[in-house]
């Protein structure tokens, strides 16, 4: 049977998915599970067995060649090991192993969430015919993924691209990661509703104080809505900014929940850019918003299984840059 | 005659270094002139000429296949042009295709002179043996390199690694790049001086008032002294800090004429590296000294000049990074 599938898990702090992708980047079969985040790491396990028990029932399953993985951070890709902040069952978990084993041996790739975004985006999305590129996740938390050179940049250890924990503002609030004022800290959707609020936004009947609230009152101009968007935009122009000037991007796409505000978020980012990304090599980037939707993770997964297996197609060459050996020739 | 040696080119504000430099980094031949840095760009590049012109003359000249350039920036190497800041003459010249013509017909490497000091570093320096690694010149400007995934990355136009014009603090003072709060507009030396004045730190009779004069108070224990370093360091490790969770990078080498203060600088930069660089896969990063000195530069163009040519040896796998195809081989 010719090996032309992969096997994608996404798995984060609310659910574990997966599916069976094939080179073209669809998705042929789907199995979820809720994330038992407060359980035990075996038990958070089993319900990762569950979901792979699913996709090798499937007829397709025969076909699939190798596994990705995008987890939750921080992941550890040279040790094969995840440690989701959270998931507190899983700290340095040997999730490639017992995956290896669960599927019959087949290669594992594994990446974090935010650089599976990236991958995704590059293959089917924003990014794609771009050689450098920023994709940025701005929701709950703010993340993101690397292209560099044409390929996918995940580090050594999977995690690069990680916009959401660089501090703009180095004498700024306290961070949960404990820096002092990374983008997160003031970009993220609660920090944006925070921030309305403490300066006077009130919430409608309804009585919701999401950022997509926010959002809706900073378009019919409420000014603590309108300044709290500004200020993210502000903090994300300055981690695009310095992203590009350290590595050279022409693009920065955006995604998440908090890019669904639109020009809410996008008019003062475009402007914010245009006070920090002042080199003459960064005045040319771009912003646009993020193409693909809740299927990214799986699709980035995929493509890194694509990637590291194939050594070339899908979006990137990760075997190359971890100096893996693609484990499988292709079957067809 | 083999072709195992490389000309070098090392482009300032001040001065225009070439060598003669072999595939081991040793510098057989040297030959400077002061930048006519006021003068109009066909001046500046008899100058130039007048470096080449010495190195043609010398009896080696015959084994160079190929010339590697560092300049300082911004430079274009995908269209081969420099606009140096502070050579005004200069504006989009296109350099590379007059040193071709001048050199014969060799095959041209341009980077930036920060990208040149991180492949001299990662060649001989203190980035050896690191994959991935960042190098620093804090001296009148900031400005750095990147080693990722063991080869130079200079980015698409030669200039990646820019990190003095990174903003740490999105509000803070305005930098004459245009954009707040870069690196260097707080860490810079004569950046380092003016804060130490401002606060009250006064010269000693000789009337020096350089980051080294302050740097000499600061071991004396003045407190406007101390304070001023300790802000500079705490700039240099928030940027730091970013380079390593946006790309991963194991250490940072520091350079430059500020780099000389030693443990005055050193010590708080460690200690604020432990503020901002937070992240499980960003905790192990290291901080250590340039061992190359003025020679970094020359060094580092020898090195691209090499990578560019052989494709692989020397700093890097600058030709593939740009598509560029070896021009020519080695002849021995």
């Amino acid at each position: 049977m010719p090996t032309d599938l992969v096997a994608a898990l996404d798995i984060g702090g609310t659910k574990i998915a997966g599916a069976l992708v094939d080179d073209q980047g669809r998705i042929l079969l789907r199995a979820q599970r809720p994330t038992p985040a407060r359980e035990d790491g075996d038990t958070v396990m089993r319900a990762v067995d569950e979901v792979l028990a699913e996709l090798k029932g499937a007829p397709q399953w025969g076909r699939a060649g190798a596994v990705g993985i995008g987890s939750a951070g921080p992941v550890d890709a040279s040790a094969g090991t995840v440690s989701p902040v959270n998931v507190p069952g899983w700290r340095g978990y040997p999730l490639v192993d017992r995956v290896r084993s669960t599927t019959g041996g087949l290669p594992v790739e594994l990446i974090g969430d935010g650089v599976a975004i990236a991958a995704a985006e590059h293959w089917q999305g924003a990014a794609r015919g771009h050689d450098n590129a920023l994709c940025m996740v701005v929701s709950t938390g703010v993340g993101g993924g690397l292209i560099l050179g044409g390929s996918l940049h995940p580090g050594p250890t999977g995690n690069a691209g990680h916009i959401g924990h660089i501090s703009v503002d180095l004498d700024g609030d306290p961070c949960p990661c404990g820096a002092r004022g990374c983008v997160e800290r003031i970009a993220s959707g609660p920090n944006i509703a925070r921030r309305a609020l403490d300066n006077g936004w009130r919430p409608g009947p309804d009585g919701d104080t999401s950022a997509v609230a926010v959002a809706r009152a900073a378009r019919a101009q409420d000014p603590a809505a309108v300044a709290s968007f500004e200020r993210a935009a502000r903090a994300l122009a300055a981690g695009i900014a310095a992203t590009a000037t350290l590595v050279e991007i022409d693009i920065a796409v955006v995604g998440g929940g908090v890019a669904t505000a639109g020009e809410v978020l996008f008019a003062p980012l475009r402007r914010a850019l245009g006070d920090y990304a002042t080199l003459s090599f960064v005045r040319q980037l771009a912003v646009a918003p993020a193409l693909l939707g809740s299927d990214a993770g799986l699709v980035g997964a995929a493509a890194a299984a694509l990637a590291g297996w194939r050594g070339g197609s899908g979006g990137g060459v990760l075997a190359r840059q971890r100096g893996a050996v693609a484990a499988e020739s292709v079957g067809r």
